[in-house]
Formats: C-alpha cells, structure tokens, sequence
C-alpha cells in the first residue's frame, strides 16, 4: 500500500508522523513549495510540530498534486475545508480511479454543504466502500509530544477501514472502527459549533457551573441532530454510542481546550467584539463560523430540535445580542 | 413552609444563601457551635463562602438539633455522608414524621451503602413521597459569586418537588425537576469516582486528547450502570436523559475541575503516593474514595459493565499499580 498525503498544516504533519512511524513512505504534497523544500532539506516542518523529526528517505514530497496521486494506492486528505475546492476542482476527474480515500477533513465542501465523500463520489466517481474517515479528540500537539490518544476510522467496508487504522497504530495512538461515516464526520463539524458556543459563554463571564450544564445540552442536541439525520437517510444501521470517543470524546476536548481556535473566536463574540472584527484579529476563519450556517441550512431539512446551534446562528449571522441571546437560551436547559 | 437546615459546610452555607435569598427563614444547625455564634454575630460564615453576608434576621441559628427539626416542615440535609449516622443515629425515631426531607447528601450511609432516602424510611418511617433531593454541576463558590448555576430537585411527588424548586430559584439559580431520585443520588455519587480517574489520568500524565477520551467512556459507564440499576429495581419509568445537567453536567463539572478534591486526591495516586500517603496529604477523606467501595459492593447485584469503576477500585483498595492498570483499561475504550 503506497500512501499519499495532501496538505501541509499541523494535523497533515501529525498524519505523516503516524504513517511513517509505522515505516509507511509517503507521497507528500502540500501548496506551499517553501516549507515543502524546507522539509525535503531538514526533515522537519518549520512551520507546524516542528520538533517532530522525519526519517527523510520515508518522505517522497513533490510539488505536482497528480502525481502524488497518481503514483499512490491510499490518498489522505487533509486540508482546512475552505480550501478543499481551489484543491479538487482543477483535478482530471479519472484521477482518482481505483484509489482509496482517507480523509481527515473536519467541514463540508464551501458552498454546498457536501460531506467529502459524496462530493468525490458526485464529482469523481469515488466508490463510497472505498473512502474512510479519520476522526476523534486529537490534538495535534499531543500526537506530536506522543500522549495516547485516540482516531476513529469510519468506513462502509469494515475489512478495508480496519486494514488501514492498522497503518495508524503504534504505541502512543489507538484506534478504534466503525462504519458511521456520515455521523463522524458530521460530529467532527458539529463540534467546532459547540466549540463557538463554549466560547461564548466564556467571554460572556459565564463560571464553569453553567459552562457543564452547556456542554451537556449540547452533546443531546447533537445526539438528537444524529439521530434524526440517521432516520432521515435511513441509516440507522449505521448508528453507534454517542459516548464514544469520536462523538462525546471530541467535543469535550474542543469545547474545553483553551487553545481552540473555535472557542478563542466565540470567546471574542462573548466579549462584544463583531464577527467581522473577530475574524480579522485571529487572523483566519474558525471553521466552526461557516459549520454553523451549513449545519443550520442543513438542518431546514433533517428537522431535528437545535435551540443551540440556532441561537450561535442567530449570533453569527443575524446580528442577535449574544448575551440576550443566551440569557433565553439557557430557559430551556435541563 | 418553615426551613430547617442540618449542615455548616460550603455547600450549607450556599444553600442558606438561596434560601434566604428568597426570603426565606432558615432554622439552621450546625457541629460547630462556635461557627454557629460567629454567623449569629457576624452574620457570616467565616470558614466557608465567607463574602457570602446574610440578613441577620431570617437565620435562626440553633445549637439543638432536635428544635431544628421540630421547628421546620423541610428539612435539608447537607453533611459530608461520612458524618451522617454520627448526626442522625442520635436523633428520636419519631423525630421526622410529617416532615418533607430534601437531602444535598452526595454518598452514601456508611458501612451499609444505602441512599439516605432509604435508610431514613427504614429507620424513621420518612415516607419517600416526601423526599426531594438537591443535585447538580454546582461548585459552592460560584453560587456564591451569583454565576448562574442549575440545580435539579428529584422526587416521586412532582408537585411537591416543583414546589419546593421554587424556593431555591433566583435569578443566579435555575431549577430543573425531574422524578429519578436513584438516578440523581446515585450520578452524584459516581462523578466522585470517576473524578478521581481524572485525576490519576492527570497524575500519570496523560494529555488532554485521553482526558477526553477517558471521561467519554466514563459517561457510558455511568448511563450503563443507571440504566442497569432501573432495570434492576424496575423503575424504568424514572429514567432519564442522561444528558442533562444532573447526569453528564456534574460529571463534567468534576472531572474538569481543579478544585476537586477527589481529582487531587487522584492526581496523587497516580503520581505513585500511596493511599494512606494521600489521604493524609489531603487531610481529609476525598468522597471517591469510600464511594468506589460502596458502588463496587452495589455492583456486585447489579451487575453492570464498569471496567473503569473497577479498575480504581483495584488501584484505591488492592494495591494496583496506576500506570498498569490504566495500560490495560485504555485497550478497552471506543
């Protein structure tokens, strides 16, 4: 299995730690040329984990996304998903004949609220029994400072997603299966949108009493959200314990970290900054701000009861007073 | 409706705050009585929430328990569960009739690990319909800050347990009511347990991508254990959502939290001290530590899957060492 990885930020570094700390070489492209260079020459990203050192003979980087492709049986994905598009589109649509897809995108398609698999299945004809998420509480960081943590590999072809977490495996990461891939992926995005809300709370000086009685509102209202998009696809089979770690288990980690970019982001909104003014001082967009207008659009259909995700909407997108709004919000919290 | 209040604690003196913050005159006993002269005096607690000032006039500070009781139509038990029989075996066995108890108790009766509701209708025929207890995620000193905090009031009569939330409810302190008074008592009890997993997570040094995957699996063992002990005793008609505030919230609150003494008294233990060595570093009994007990003799009839529980208890009362035992648990987290 030869392995191919697109993208270069922290968590597309972490991934190449993984695989060639199992001695798996790697097809390496990312978009920017200098840190690729960079890394052709020391070994190691200077821009992200930079303290983790790669075996260079296992890193085959190349400038050319085709023909890291081309020349792989298993691509990884690993972008931001805003930039997913400017990515995708200028491919041949052939190109991904036969291959495997992984992904480890935390968002949907700009634009049309596309989960990655159906956009490759709609768009390049990927088999959906050949494409496998990869998700769960993990830091980066902590994967680089090599603390036990743990990934979910979600796939429809559960002999060929356990095959691949193998590959991810070592002393420092387990892994765990399932065949949810709609709902690992959705959790991984709905997440980011707690995440926003947990900020919120912080920057509107809310103490760590309410801070838990939010989160657990927030984890039934994603059950209830995953629930009722398994009925509303009629994917109930593929339903699994919301206590698990690639559902509860990311949440937690995202909505408490202090260095979430989604929750510094809610944190300013909190404070009274405006969303624009938020975005410009962080300098980039927390994914959970474009997450929580596809969630909401997506959510006009499937239905479900989302009190929270409807009020960071109204906060983001309408304009609404975030301290007013929370103030009515947390009247339905049990 | 006259207020008796058995307790000088923190989460006493909260308790008294929202009682009387509600204009509601409290009989109030406490052990000690020199505590008790100084709130007579002073007007506050000056060991615990001691920036919390009373109205003078609605404390009726009284150093015999027994007037206490006979002068209340509620009274609210809020001692460590350690000193209960101390308190109430002392007490005539007519003592409570026609009384309504709320209990604030987290633990259980020493020595025979019953709930107090049980063992107040055995051994002074309190009748269950009148017993409401008052759990939730609800640190003491944010409700004395006024943070807006949620407490839930369980018990088999909603009218009277509805009631009685009433007299709590302020504008820092939302009430939720529901009719699982196993479930409630028994959640409060757990979340100290698996606080001290927290903290031997941290002491082993763990990073916070296993916290989160830790406390994910903890809360499936929780809705396992209550679950099962529903069905054990047939009471499936008062489950809950585990979700809510009083379930996954106060687990949250705990394991999250760096005041908590069960997590300090993990920390420890996962740090390599002995259990004697800690206790009496800490000096004072963390409630994990007899509830790890008690929940594993509970266990032993109920029967439910509780890898986590069981492997503290091994490390709390066999001598297990940390680092192994949580080696071989983490193989089993999802």
């Amino acid at each position: 299995m030869k392995f191919g990885l697109i993208g270069g930020g922290s968590w597309a570094t972490a991934i190449a730690k993984l695989l060639t700390d199992n001695k798996n070489a790697i097809n390496w492209w990312m978009r920017n040329t200098e840190t690729l260079e960079y890394l052709k020459l020391r070994g190691h990203n200077p821009h992200y984990l930079s303290s983790v050192l790669f075996d260079k003979s296992l890193l085959l980087l190349n400038t050319n996304i085709e023909e890291v492709i081309s020349n792989s049986d298993v691509v990884v994905i690993c972008v931001p998903s805003t930039y997913l598009l400017d990515i995708l589109e200028q491919l041949p649509r052939h190109i991904f004949k036969d291959k495997i897809i992984m992904s480890a995108v935390k968002g949907f398609i700009p634009h049309n609220n596309q989960l990655l698999h159906v956009y490759l299945h709609e768009q390049f004809g990927v088999d959906q029994n050949k494409y496998v998420s990869i998700m769960g509480p993990c830091h980066a960081e902590e994967v680089a400072a090599e603390k036990l943590s743990f990934l979910t590999f979600s796939g429809y072809d559960t002999t060929l997603t356990t095959l691949l977490s193998t590959k991810f495996k070592t002393y420092y990461l387990n892994t765990v299966v399932n065949s949810d891939l709609w709902g690992s992926q959705l959790a991984a995005i709905l997440k980011n949108i707690y995440a926003v809300g947990a900020g919120i709370v912080h920057g509107l000086d809310y103490g760590d009493n309410f801070l838990s009685v939010y989160i657990a509102n927030a984890t039934n209202e994603m059950n209830v959200f995953l629930s009722q998009v398994m009925k509303h696809m009629d994917l109930q089979s593929q339903a699994c314990n919301y206590c698990n770690s690639v559902y509860l288990g990311d949440l937690l980690v995202t909505c408490y970290s202090l260095h979430s970019r989604n929750r510094a982001f809610g944190n300013m909104i909190g404070k009274g900054y405006t969303v624009k003014v938020a975005q410009l001082e962080m300098n980039m967009v927390a994914e959970g701000y474009p997450a929580t207008r596809a969630i909401f659009e997506i959510n006009e259909k499937v239905g479900a009861a989302m009190p929270i995700a409807s009020t960071i909407y109204n906060i983001l997108y309408n304009g609404k007073n975030a301290k007013i709004a929370f103030k009515e919000l947390q009247q339905q919290f049990k």
